[in-house]
């Protein structure tokens, strides 16, 4: 399958005889695909039970006429005022209690049964309608499930289904005070219409009823998707994908994944390295117009995963964006890197978001493809650019990496329950495992606790709060704060075999605890008791990483202490590594190797000079 | 006429045996005016409908026999608590939906209908009794508008306001939704009563639908004072006055100052420094006991248009106040320097706030002319020094000056709307520029966008969101960010004729773009597409100042980038310039020449050594 | 009485068979007491009226028959669910009106009249049970009153409380309102009835409504206290004992501590350092796994004079807790430093918290003195080598300390309530006074402001917000800002005989001003008017400390300034002081002085190497 770039189009906010030209001038850039759809439900339904879908059937028409294949929306994300009426209970409530109710977009809560049956409603009538139209090649469900914190909802409707869900789970309250350790505090049930939501307590709630409530919450949105993709499977062969939205860790992916064909993902660099990355000042200086050198690769190896393989962006930057403390424009050049970026590391499609800016409304500032008056803008030939460049390449085509890193969605809820130091994040510590790794230019793959295969070599478990096994024939560091819960969120002790944790400490991030070798401990510590060989150790000799095979890292390293660690573990496995400058990373596929320069100055790599925002590709 | 000073009293809180003696000290230490009754509700009518005005008969018999002027306030910012029995729905609320209840002041929203009835209901009553006293020679209007964010309230009053506005406004839902752009993320309406206010909204709400919140709720505090201006009209011919507070702008002043003879402000220097400005810890220091050397003028000049040439200072600061971080005593003679500089932009009266420290209450810190035991406090002898100075003086005469800075309310709530950027502040913006336009010496009309005048040289509009034009026959310079949107709140990619912005960013503020000719773009920059001729050019040739008589400026400049571009317009428009030193303010009236010494330090000017809180003036 | 140890313990989280090896283990240890029951409502009555103390009975029984003393608590900080449905309105609210429901501790309302009698009737059950029961050799009651916040309540049954409150203090509404000076802003009330609670006010309430509402506060606390002492007293004639928390001063502790016989307090100076100190980083990075030098012995001092003498430690920091932005472990050595201090400032007995680390629910990472697995943990040791040192040691014994400092919790709230500067904390105040004194070497007694003695040369007391005394035959320094306010709330100008307070000053930390002799004021200084002598004076002549034998300081002064008035003011009195190196701390008992270093490095000390964590001692 060859690689293809797309697009995101409202055909309803514009005006109907400027659908074709912009079919043309779509196809004519080299896209092959276009979203539509979801967002419109007040025009596909204007008022309750009154369909208006001859506009749509025209717009799907002319946009397929003109070569494009359509990927249709389901219009749940945003239902119509009059949803308001029907449901007036449908709103989620944040936790202090209040509603979060009608005006911008996203205001159900995933919990309320009457609005999952008005959104399976849609999707049928949709799935109908448009199921084996030719030019439907594609459904999105639904759109960034988890945006703007919508999965944690603390409403009527949420609570009911909770001690629903709870009491499948442990059958009897007793189950539950034991497996939650409710004689702590006298916070024992009689019955589990007792049970709030874990909001609104004096202090913290218990760790394990917030942990219920998280894997219950996630739980909704796989069931809401589900509702979808059911019904859609019943009236069309197309594939159906979800576009999730970066760094949105309250549901897990892997599940709503697992009822999908292809995983997709929002990718907003500019945006997301000011809003959503921990990094310095000076660190988001460095990429302030390129975007964090490895975030965009994080998420696309994650959604490689999810999507079992096939993924795609849906939504790729295309100038500034109009919701990050800061949205300047990128770099000439990093509309065409980012597509080429995603493509190195398996991306059948990218789809820029939007066509055309809308000068009105919520978005208004935020670019795309065209500008409002419909010049060119920027990006569009860029786009163009990358078109032209895949024409000339072989199919998608994925390298066989031998490095896995396991991300664990119920780990990022655990450490959010219970960070135990301010500056714990599960995925911060995650990232900066990924990034380590990437600066000794490898390839990874970001897998579920489930995700291991035979191919890998290293694998890589930090922070997974519970169950992580230790895969057959390979060699695998876990920790730090590995296995450290039983899944009832409850101490274990015992990481490993051979490895006991006798106690930890969290500690100021401005008193890194220097390595001998090297590079610090930062942030976190467990003290061990052990068996095993120690490799890595304290300046006061504690034990800092220990095993065989299997071997446990006791501490958050920092940058230059992960370094050395991994490149000595690659080269006991037989992985070359290779120290990357700053900026620059690489990435294989199975026929190429690419060079992707995000510094603001050229860089000279192996002979070659690459320019700023340039990628550089050599067959392998 | 003469300028004169004034002082705020509180008859009701004192013994009316001291009445006599605090009239005769007022007189004596010089001052003409004193303000009262303004918060005194309670005890005009201590229950419904049981008047009981004798005591502030007397008090003004009492004051005006001693040679004062009154200066009477309507004290509809203090309901009484049993009106919270009458009308239980009177609060305004928050934007998080709570109430904001009795207890302090500006207990009321605006949209309250039945609270519009009781403010007229007791303006009427003391119109009829005092409307014709001789004593009483201006009025106030409630309070200080505005105070403590009491503009924006989400009640149900406010509600049901908003939805009659709109429907005035649109005529139809349909009329709205196109307006707004509502086909976006499905927010379309049916009905008026559909519409919501722009709170507890998932995400953004569509800033046409916050914008049109901003204009109704500002057009409520309009139709408040438009109450009771009116029934005053009925039974006096004094001149009514509104006391405005420093830097609250949401509400637009313009309106309500049409409805009044004469706008008054309430000036804190050091209160505003530390609460309500922008700048840096080291420009906070140089200037903590003596405030900003511009944030006074500014509102001096921004209140001389509001009043359409007459202003007040209603509340002159007279020691430490009570209310900000940090609440220091003035330098000895600021208290002096302030009312100098008041007069020197135009005022007719400075009145000090307040005659008596008050030992009780919320703000028993904060000082008066008086300390609580009656003694005098230092600004009592400062204002005495002025009271001196001004009978040497001539009449209030305001110089005719040439450049005009346009202030518009409208813009500051369209980019409290919409920023694009975290920093971006309209208030700010246009500050920065007037505060660059003084330290060249430059004597400044702060006006509304329609209050250009023909002896106007060089006109700056800065921000102005949208519709402003070009005066004829002088220089003007729009820009930055102006006319970016149509009033429905749209992209209007053609600030002036000849420029298209073909994108916008706003960047970090640790990433000045630095200019080839000193200084550097800060937060703020348009990318032009222009036929006109170009002036300054960022240094990859990017447009930063293009045009002819009318210019247009893509980027928002720090001080040393925007000094050189005015001392350039200004000479090129044959208005003289000066570098003045830092502390250093000049302020010409018709016949004389002012200099302020903002700074602790003594400043060489000209010959003359000035002190720290001098003031110097020479005949012209 | 010998000094002893104790430890916290949970029969109820264990299985029953486990409870004869820990008691064992316990006394093995060294440690004499135990403290069991104040969460385990939820075991004693699990559904309403259905009583379950057998294994109360079996738990007292074991642990008294391996040799333990026990202290029972009362169970009433943990409510068990169906408290909730009996009393559906039991719940506090916070000051945004949001319910602070069931489902972690404290979850009540002090002022809820149905719930104290249920407080009433557990202790009653109890009381008479256990009253007689030789193994139970002290009570305690409730848990850690305040803490997480739960002193102030803005519930319905508050505002009935606080209105009848109010209507017995003042007697008639006019009364109230010329207290509070309700004439301000029109705030005056026809009837009690018509007063609500400060909160959900447009802007700050009158200081006078919330002085009175945090005294209500603080009595409803003290009510609650009462009600379990008069009860228990009818039933034992053990001595019954609160364990306060540090750094909580929402209630006056000297007025619970009334009812009681001994004061104990709960000291996790790792957590404190981090979670509850004004420090810079540099400070927490210096005592990082120490703790403050001066936060407990603070206290220590504190609870001396609220146990009228006779006072404990309940729970004292074992390892890494889990509740601060960071939980480090303590450096080894520590966990017996802090026993041997608080033993060397008097207490009787220092009781660990808690025997075995729970590997369930909120403080499943708070470390005891047991490892989750049983195996000891560091604290173990260390309190066993305590014991072996204890009994090697005279009885308790405490000083005669010839300095008095001043705590006064009603001057804590003043200074909330009216801070007049974002810096000025009276715990703060108060706690830096302590510090400069304890590093000249001091033994200091912290004392309510009727608690001065005869022994006492020098005597203390700053902040103190009205009513401070000059006690007889004594040297005496008040202020700063001390007696500025009457009981009322309205401002005092004569702080002592023969000064008068012109004006204050708060001003930005970064503007220290210097004093000529070295140092500076801080924060807040006074403007004196004063026929006494001056003994310090600003460097522009202003006097900063006046008066004889009562002397008055006019502004906060930072360490080394006061530390020079300090040693000045000694010496004048006869108390020798000594100039002690950063990081080391000197108290004395009756018959020993103790020296204890709290820095990360070796100090030496007239002759003696003292290493990190180290304490000696030598005797008088
Ligand atoms: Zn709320
Ligand atoms: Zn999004
Ligand atoms: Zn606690």
């Amino acid at each position: 399958m060859k690689r293809t770039l797309g697009v995101c189009y409202y055909p309803e906010h514009w005006p109907e005889d400027l659908w074709p030209e912009d079919a043309a001038r779509m196809v004519e850039a080299g896209l092959s695909w276009v979203r539509i759809g979801e967002f419109a439900w007040s025009r596909l339904e204007p008022s309750p039970g009154n369909l208006q879908l001859d506009w749509l059937d025209r717009a799907i028409k002319v946009l397929g006429n003109a070569g494009l294949k359509v990927i249709l929306g389901t219009p749940t994300a945003t239902p119509p005022r009059w949803m308001a009426d029907k449901h007036p209970d449908m709103f989620a409530r944040d936790a202090g209690g209040h509603v979060r109710g009608f005006g911008s977009r996203r205001h159900y809560c995933f919990s309320h049964q009457g609005y999952r049956a008005e959104s399976r409603r849609i999707t049928e009538i949709l799935a109908k309608r448009y199921g084996a139209n030719p030019h439907v090649a594609a459904w999105q469900t639904d759109n960034e499930y988890g945006c703007h914190d919508t999965v944690l909802s603390y409403s009527d409707a949420a609570l009911a289904g909770f001690r629903d869900w709870l009491s499948q789970k442990y059958q009897s309250p007793d189950a539950l005070n034991r497996a939650w350790g409710n004689i702590f505090w006298s916070m024992e049930y009689a019955s589990f219409d007792e049970i709030g939501l874990p909001n609104l307590t004096v202090t913290e709630p218990n760790p394990a009823h917030v942990m219920d409530f998280r894997r219950y919450s996630s739980d909704q949105v796989v069931a809401f998707n589900r509702d979808q993709t059911e019904i859609l499977r019943r009236h069309t062969d197309a594939p159906l994908i979800h576009n999730y939205m970066g760094r949105v860790t309250e549901f897990d992916h892997f599940d709503v994944g697992a009822d999908l064909d292809i995983a997709s993902w929002d990718s907003y660099p500019l945006g997301f390295l000011e809003d959503r990355m921990e990094d310095s000042d000076a660190h988001k200086r460095s990429f302030a117009q390129q975007g964090d050198p490895d975030f965009q690769a994080f998420h696309h190896d994650l959604y490689r995963a999810v999507g079992r393989g096939r993924w795609w962006i849906m939504e790729q930057q295309p100038g500034p964006v109009n919701w990050a403390p800061v949205n300047p424009a990128p770099l000439p050049g990093m509309c065409r890197l980012w597509a080429w970026e995603a493509f190195a590391h398996g991306a059948e499609t990218v789809c820029y978001f939007r066509w055309r800016q809308a000068p009105f409304a919520q978005e208004q500032m935020h670019a795309g493809l065209l500008r409002p008056d419909s010049v060119a803008a920027p990006a569009l030939g860029e786009a163009a650019d990358v078109a032209r460049e895949i024409a000339a390449m072989p199919d998608v085509g994925t390298v066989e990496a031998k490095v896995a890193l396991i991300f664990d969605y119920p780990s990022n809820w655990a450490w959010e329950v219970q960070p135990q130091g301010s500056a714990f994040s599960y995925f911060r510590l995650v990232f900066e495992t990924y990034r380590t790794l990437r600066s000794l230019g490898l390839d990874i793959d970001v897998v579920a606790p489930s995700g291991v295969l035979q191919r890998h070599k290293l694998v890589l478990a930090p922070g997974v709060f519970s169950g992580a096994q230790i895969p057959d024939d390979c060699r695998v560091i876990l920790g730090p704060r590995c296995n450290s819960k039983t899944p009832d969120f409850k101490i274990n002790a015992s990481p490993i075999p051979g490895v006991t944790v006798s106690h930890v400490e969290s500690f100021r991030a401005d008193m890194p605890r220097a390595l001998p070798d090297g590079g610090a401990m930062i942030h976190w510590q467990e003290h061990l008791e052990t068996t095993l060989p120690v490799h890595e150790t304290s300046a006061i000799g504690e034990a800092v990483l220990v095993g065989g095979r299997a071997m446990y890292l006791a501490a958050w390293l920092d940058f230059e202490a992960l370094r050395r660690v991994f490149r000595t573990q690659c080269e006991a496995c037989g992985i070359t590594t290779v120290d990357l400058p700053e900026g620059l990373r690489l990435r294989r596929t199975q026929t190429h190797q690419f060079v992707f320069n995000y510094g603001r100055d050229p860089v000279s790599w192996r002979g070659q000079n690459i320019a700023p925002a340039g990628v550089y590709w050599t067959e392998l």
